[in-house]
């Protein structure tokens, strides 16, 4: 019995290492473009495998999260939370989960922080049971296990002028691209005139057969009838949708603006952190698209139960995805299985960081669809290699100790 | 004319330093008790005068919030932000939170890590006009200004036993305190009969006259049957309210137990990190007390909104404060103004750090009350001197660069 019990405890797989690595490219500017740098966190285990996520926020903030001196039992960093833990399964995610965010309680940027290690887990957990994750997560939730295919709306920033949105949306079109969001930029700032041009651009150079999508990226704060007047102005260039007209937080402005029926949908949800505050805009603020990024409110499972209020809701999920296809693989996963959540956030005009930073991109097939993976756990493999010259050591002291240290993968 | 505008623009104060510190006692434990370290913020301006705020955050993490590396125009830091700004009024502080916030809309924790700034802000802006920050905020509010005392409750953990809460309780009665809350440790964690003990032994040794609040430290999560088993079972103690007996963010249980009207009123918000997360707990949660940390939320002004929304419905707003007296004037600035707004919480069991912190704490006077200070700006000062030795220095490398090197004050 004690023998037996003692084989057990060693085969159980145990997490070993928990660490966080920055990237970035040599400059970086105020353009609204997240893939100029990055944070990567490795999650190793006494097996030997090895998972990996990415986070879009803050690098140095959020990796600050995975070391922060402990202040008391609401302000323990994740690193002291996992290291140590097994590591078997889809429950032992869940588990591991919730006590980094209970130790964690006081932390306001844990979900950011801790959403790379919890795709890390993910993918250790498929590849521990040889599963990729979308079937982990169907056979948990008791729903269908078949992955569909998605079509990727290119996600790109307005050209300085309508003009220029014009070039770039041909340029799309000539690649294949049958959808394409476009945002920021000029966007909001100069006047009903030219937000308009720059949809009419956008519109024009993609065609008509084309889906376009428009970012306003928060421009109007809390000014519901200015974005109710450019919904209604962009409803001639039939756009799936108007995305982040306002504030995140600006739930009743979202409401009052979503309550008069705009002829353009609205999308929203990227800035969610937490599950709550996704629900809170689904709920109150009645968007018909939530964009929710797995790097950022948390990592998978709390994305995927922001998938299931969607499914609740009658309304539809979208991957936010502003990084590289590591971020891609688990946006993927999240949703996969739902045929009617039939749109991909598909980032087109990365940095050098983010388009070698896996071994195999995810493609765009013949058929202009992209498809999860059928392989186990996240199915991409980071390219340690291409991006080691992006690697930014960091070092970090407080008192007399050195709590953070990391030169190298 | 170039002369005159000249001048003006040299009499124009200007921020020329924003400087966070980390401080801490020599140990640190697991315990709920948030005065082990703390984050001090000191902004300088031009003209010599300096203005200080604390965050209740994580030190660490929170300071990477003041030199963070640029990611892109949604993550740049608050030194950034605010070095070089001027600052003469109130107009200019909600300016540059606007755009502190703004340029850190992707950064999770930018609330806790801008409040100690914000409320430095407010400080030096009293300096400068020679006025309460009570008073600022009355004014432009277009409210009374005059300021009523706040009758202080000790804030204490429950002891290990209810004998040990006991004797707590008897000891603040000994020192005059007439309202007590008592919380974590082990309340919710041995049944509740055990917790009904603990409730009966706050209450026996505070005596019949005193008010006493329990504070449950969010331990039955989403389990809001039980949270309401116990505010029934607590009842018979009179309690002025049942704190957090729910985690955060789970809304939707606080409004089913607060939709059963339990016979002791719910309290919780001290884990506002924004005004959206207060109002949609006033809202939606139906809480009768509010707790707001000005330290967390992103300083005095977003504190102060939270007051009025709590006017507006007719609850009671209540500080939430953990830390130093430097973060007890904060607090009283916010909501000194509205008599019926009466209790304070006031940390009794601090660190010798928070003791310290500043040079002179607020008293309790002869009639058991707490007032502001009839001082400009916050009304109090840090004593560097005393609290030198808490000091840890903290020097952070990113790449080639040293972005962060602090020593000393």
């Amino acid at each position: 019995m004690t023998n037996n019990r003692k084989e057990l405890w060693l085969t159980l797989m145990k997490i070993v290492a928990v660490d966080p690595f920055y990237l970035r490219m040599p400059d970086i500017t105020t353009a609204a473009d997240g893939t100029q740098d990055t944070l990567l966190v490795r999650v190793r285990t006494d097996t030997g495998l090895e998972g990996w996520g990415e986070c879009d926020a803050s690098p140095l903030v959020s990796l600050a999260v995975y070391c922060c001196p402990m202040s008391h039992g609401n302000i323990i960093n994740i690193r002291t939370s996992l290291i140590g833990e097994t590591l078997e399964g889809p429950d032992d995610a869940l588990r591991l989960s919730e006590k980094v965010l209970r130790n964690g309680l006081d932390i306001q940027q844990i979900q950011h922080a801790y959403s790379g290690a919890e795709i890390a887990l993910w993918d250790l957990v498929g590849q521990r049971l040889g599963k990729p994750i979308y079937r982990l997560l169907a056979e948990m939730s008791e729903t269908s296990d078949i992955a569909h295919p998605k079509l990727p709306y290119a996600s790109v920033l307005f050209g300085d002028t309508p003009e220029d949105t014009y070039q770039i949306a041909v340029g799309l079109r000539e690649r294949g691209y049958r959808a394409a969001k476009f945002g920021w930029g000029p966007m909001g700032k100069f006047g009903a005139a030219n937000d308009i041009a720059l949809v009419e651009a956008a519109r024009s150079g993609m065609g008509l057969e084309a889906q376009i999508m428009i970012d306003a990226g928060v421009v109007w704060g809390n000014d519901h009838e200015t974005a109710y007047q450019r919904a209604e102005a962009f409803a001639q260039f039939s756009p799936t949708w108007l995305e982040e007209p306002l504030a995140p937080d600006a739930i009743d402005a979202y409401g009052a603006l979503t309550q008069r029926n705009p002829s353009v949908p609205i999308a929203a949800g990227e800035g969610s952190d937490t599950y709550r505050t996704a629900e809170d805009l689904i709920v109150h603020g009645g968007v018909q698209f939530v964009q929710i990024d797995a790097g950022r409110i948390g990592g998978i499972m709390p994305s995927f139960q922001v998938r299931q209020l969607a499914e609740q809701h009658g309304i539809q999920y979208v991957n936010h995805t502003f990084k590289s296809h590591l971020s891609l693989a688990a946006a993927l996963h999240v949703f996969a299985t739902n045929p009617d959540f039939d749109l991909l956030e598909y980032p087109a005009a990365g940095s050098e960081l983010s388009q070698r930073l896996v071994t195999e991109p995810f493609p765009v097939k013949s058929d202009g669809m992209v498809r999860v993976r059928e392989l186990p756990g996240l199915g991409v493999r980071v390219d340690t290699a291409a991006i080691r010259d992006y690697l930014a050591p960091v070092r970090i002291e407080v008192g007399t100790d050195t709590i953070f240290a990391v030169q190298d993968f």
